[in-house]
């Protein structure tokens, strides 16, 4: 019935709200056509149903659906980057995986194999959680093609933690592991929205000695977003970037539906007023994880989590208009 | 990724939930495939999301996702009815239709055409709504199949009013306007479950003159199940029948994500019940409507309209395996 | 704008939801007239908007105004009964007291002078809660005028205790106050819905010795309604009754939004059915409380306890149809 | 029996919240008086129940019970702007008005009617609504008195589109409406807050082609309040100014209960610092709309809403405050 | 500060709600006193806090917090059962144990090494869960005890499906791995309460091999609760019983906070009755447990579950009361 | 079982998330041990359930267990003040009191004695509430041992009102009282977060010539926190301070559980941020009152409240590590 809207000459698209109500029709991310629609796909949505790496409030395996849920006013156009993030190239959604829920390394394998695999058939991935264990094999596939990468984080937590009751691949982990993998580019990665007590003070000295900068959320309050932005903007350069968006970086008034809230962090305006800043940065990957729409209310946490993928979405598309040749570096 | 499970010698199912976890995966009713992945289907799923007729609480729009969200638990095997209703033939869920939310008659249109239209490539179909302004021209598209047509409808309240505001066409008064345009068999048609107060007794007048039969919500308490069940089942007999539920039948502490709650109603069980009384009645077209998942909590609503699809699916399916030949009564 | 039906020759009424639709318009009970715009009415609503008396979960100061709110799908005609309740005689809202929330002793006296005045204008009072405190005061007003009462109280507790920390006036101590006080009719009252844990064996003596029958929630489930019904109207036979109902009878699936809840309570249905038993019943003045919005969710409390005003509502009009010039016992 | 506190020589005002406990007594705004209790009021706040002009979420039809809800705990004197709003002149509630919610065409024009006939009792409307909609007829009578009036317009969108699935006035299309109907006072009309996706770059071309200036909210962010209120103040100038404030203006985390959230928005504490920096604007209307409290909690928007009409009724009473002679602008 | 009431002469007590208010003092269950704090008990509660075994919703994780924040109602004297559960013998609360989350098989083996080492302080476990997963290592400490053990097991589901995603220890497989160890009392067994669709027919035929008989909900509704009573004590007569209550046995309208809701179950009241029917019952271990709080509403959920263990400590009491020498046999 | 961690050589300390997962465990807030497990604490934690003296809405009784079920994610190490709060000195809980719900002067009473009585077992207190009223019995016994004290009184409202009908102890005038008894230190003593409308101009004036400045939220937002700050810490010096919180000063959005929400309130940024500014101020005791739990989603308000705990716990624990003498200050 309802469906993508077909028009010859560009990418498919989603039917148009002004035509289709928006509470009606395709259940993909703002209502784009699925990754099995469409040829090959400049940027697929990748949905990952897993929460078994969790430590405190579970519910992220529910998140794929519930962001999906939360995009469905999305609307074509970016005023702020004068975009139209999904005319310049193909966006397509390309459904969930299910990992393994009982067998975490099982999990983190099978991540990594899918994501390979879905890189055959999309340029870039932008996955959408699911807990941040699965930032590792998704960090794993990125370095087979682009080597070390760098690392932008945002998260109210460090997630450079070693073990938890002995697991090694946990939702507070994935960092560590990667560093120790060499899949990241050391001394350019950073974490930003830091905040909330610690085990100890080593955990700081620990995570600097990884090669990470923070910028806290309190130096966000205290020297604005630019400075946040200009930090991250020299660290990184051109180097290819992915980002790993934990939506608790966001506090827990703008985003309650998580695991692990930490009170004290970002408005939804900061994080897009950073995220806007990195228009020229080369951001190769990226993830929306740790929504847990059991503890969501009237969609507060999918909503800022889809339109977080709609920014993520509009600086891709951007550089893709600045220069078309280079939609291919992921082929 | 996770997709419908390919199976050679019969119809396309969902993907195990013992092999995919229930949480991922696709966003059909129960995972079901798309219309637009097999070939015809017995029975399909229709969304219709839509609720510009409602007189009291808003937000039916949302019950097609809402309902898709709670089907999520299904599984292949009835035990009650001793029958998989997915094997039996195809079953399939062939998306929304939005019809226009700012005109009631246009959209009372759309929903005649494209039920119409679906009809081509299902033999019957099991709407999720969407308000029950809907059950109008879903009725006339069964009338022209089969002629005036039984119906059997699991309800509150009588929805056999005249107008609203001079609207003919609202959730109030579809059955009054199918009785005027002659496609219900009058005399044996019946609602099941009404209860609350009404406007005036005339009410009570009207609707009798109009050829239905009542078996009240406190009828159920006092008789029980099997009566009500004897007195639908020896009123339609083997005629073409339509069932039509609003889930406000329910009890609100069984369904409170709908409009305009009645206490003093059923329980889910004694639906289950009841329906599982009808294992031989003719089941051509069903819908279950009025699932306003703003209202709901912890998805009691959607679950128990995903579960009420099931039980109708599971009729649908036991007829069809006692007769294979009768699939094609709407071809 | 939105305002009462006058209609020459009867009880002003409320505007008909076929014409003013019932979101909008009067914030009164069921969108009925406020008493000061009537001369005089048979039955006054009067919300006590109180629960400093509470001994769990408080909350119920907010319930007139929730119950008010829960009452706008009620419509006037009553079809089991046979009645309409508003248009037998003049059915008003006296609007909210709001007696002291920091002096017990002061609220108690507060509420008795206020309906003591209130009966100046009104027939009847029934009194939407506020916390059981309040049924002592209303007790004194009622035997003041036909001497000791029948008391029919729903409850899931005895509310026979002693004292709290020290204080005679709580809700969990009005009917022994009451009974200490005399105006009880001993031997004739009853308790219908008790259930749950006790302080102590004694707790059962001691009401039993006060002069109370239990027709416990258990005793419904094994016996059923109907001789529940034959044992509360075999007590309270033709005496001038009071009813009053804590809406904790409800089981909680039914009524969450309330301070003490006990599960294994009655339905809503089961509720109904017992009061429609007592149409012969001589009820002199009722009152509804506990009820907690806090607690509540898409008002299933609010609704119930609505709807069983509407059933007192329905009982006292039905026996003003049969014998009108009962109604000014009052006077 | 809770009623409004009478005063010989001034307004009729509220009951005293240290008196009657702010969670009893009427159930107007503010426990202000009824309209129809006053002889006539300088400002009437008037409900309208309607949201059949929406787009995604419905339930704003329970806005102005809502914000009544919300209203309880304001008190008399405003500290920064240092008025006492209800002393000053006489404020009054004028109750609801219910259009047709099934024909878009005639509750327009139902709107405007009503709002025509009170202005005939009241100098001043504060509208709480209701769907953005209603907006179009109010400023039809505003412009009737004062002519082409200007608009400061707080939303997180702009409400200049044309036409959903053909019909021209729903909740996206007042503003647009206005312009060619010649009722507002082109440029030097403003929008405020506005963020969010777009349909195309054209919707901005559309909208500033018709007069408008936009303050983004994230030119609050980045520029401050400050820049903002002399943007919008140097516009205006000493014109007669309609203000019509959409709650999702404020960020979803301040204002859940609304149709078409965005994040990004403005705090409750921006909102409120703009505001209070129109003390020397010219306001002769305005409306508060989009608030659906089912998707609120704990009256987080309904509260809201509520303190913003107080902003609003300050502002007009500081005018009144300085020039009683202003008073009969709309007589 | 608030702590146990000390009384020489018998076991220790938890403080009155008449002297202390039950929002009050130790978060114990029930404010019983801790384990710590008595020599020895004859019945203790025990937390178990993990979910790692769940297939759909998780959260039980906090299903021992909820339950003893459910249980603050409780009074001492259950006049059904005639019976003062806390004073029969010594009642205590042993705190909780936090599984490995991230290794099922280790998890399982910390149960079962928590109870073992648990039986030296307290005659008899009921342990509060926490995922269904746990019943299997607390099946095998009763094992040892008793020998292989009849299981009555309350659930909607039937709990002995073979693996999920390859693990043998998941919530759905307990009883089938108990079956397999040789720890059942086999054609004694029975589960209460099924319903739901199941994978397949084999299924039903699968449990039947194992040695269970099956009262379904739909038998309870159709048959009674005495039945179901006559049907379970005829087979378990006076061997040792293990009851294993799933809080999915009731309707998802009673316990909505729970991880694979079925509609169509028990009310409480149902689940108290048949409870109570088992006063001769040799029950020598019991659990409740998936009660998963973020699901949860007004405490309903954990409220009820709070009750079910009540109604056990009720039955255990009242055995020790008739025969004090029989404390002793986990000793 | 789960139990606190011993360490022969300094504090007892909570058992580690890393080891014992954080959803297990001691009930206890952050589960530190329990005061009656050592011999002396540094800091003691102490609830106080009670809300008889609110005004609104009730249930800050349910707080205290609240803020402990917010508390279990603090971890020990505080990275802005780099202090490990629980290891410097011991900290412990020392339960909860339940002053009597029914009689406010007992209850101030209760409050005094049990405070006065803990201070002989823990050098500070830092109390959880419960509402306002509680306040003052504090406050009279810290200005026992430290004569007139300073008071930092964060809220949205000034509490320094007189009476509630006639109840001079109430959520709304403990700061009043307190300066009539003398027992705070005038002309150093502020109110920060101050925002709303009052009752009269005149209730700024009281409240100034009571001695109190004002650092309203308006002035948080125009002139930062780094003034607001200086503004305190130049008033108190280093006198001896009492710190205040209620949790309205957050606003709504962050702290929606609580009883007279005001919008425009602090972010729990801003409130840390300005707590952590007073890092040299010789606090004393503290309180964190109005969590009212039953308006709480997702635990916002509880883990806000816990959070402002562990800040006050960072200075406390900041100056016993600067000046480890000066423990004895309450011995």
């Amino acid at each position: 019935m309802t469906d993508v809207t077909v028009e010859s000459s560009g990418p498919l698209l989603p039917p148009s709200g002004l035509q289709i109500p928006r509470f009606a029709g395709p259940e993909t991310f703002a209502r784009l056509p699925r990754l099995d629609q469409v040829d090959h796909a400049a940027v697929a949505i990748l949905g990952v149903a897993f929460d078994s790496g969790v430590s405190y409030r579970p519910g992220a395996r529910f998140g794929p659906s519930g962001i999906r849920a939360g995009s469905k006013l999305l609307r074509p156009y970016h005023p702020f980057l004068d975009v139209s993030p999904w005319e310049v190239h193909q966006v397509a959604d390309a459904g969930d995986i299910g990992p393994n829920p009982f067998d975490l390394m099982a999990a983190v394998s099978e991540v990594e194999v899918a994501a390979r695999g879905l890189l055959a058939k999309a340029d870039r991935l932008i996955t959408i959680g699911g807990d941040h264990t699965i930032a590792l094999p998704l960090l794993r596939v990125m370095a087979e093609r682009h080597g070390p990468i760098a690392l932008v984080h945002f998260d109210a937590h460090l997630d450079t933690w070693d073990t938890y009751f002995g697991a090694p691949y946990t939702h507070g982990t994935p960092f560590r592991r990667a560093v120790e993998e060499g899949i990241l580019d050391l001394d350019v990665s950073a974490h930003v929205g830091i905040r909330g007590p610690l085990y100890d003070r080593k955990d700081l000295v620990d995570d600097k000695a990884l090669g990470f900068a923070i910028v806290s959320s309190m130096d966000v309050a205290r020297r604005g977003v630019d400075e946040a932005i200009d930090r991250v903007r020299s660290r990184v350069g051109d180097r290819p970037v992915y980002v790993s968006i934990d939506i608790d970086v966001l506090d827990p008034a703008h985003a309650p539906g998580t695991g692990t809230p930490e009170p004290g962090g970002l408005t939804t305006r900061e994080l897009q007023q950073i995220l806007r800043g990195f228009s020229d940065v080369h951001i190769v990957g990226a993830d929306v994880v740790e929504v847990a729409p059991a503890y969501d209310h009237a969609e507060l946490t999918t909503i800022a989590a889809a339109n977080t993928v709609y920014e993520l979405m509009g600086l891709i598309a951007l550089e893709a208009q600045a220069d078309p040749t280079n939609e291919g570096d992921n082929a």
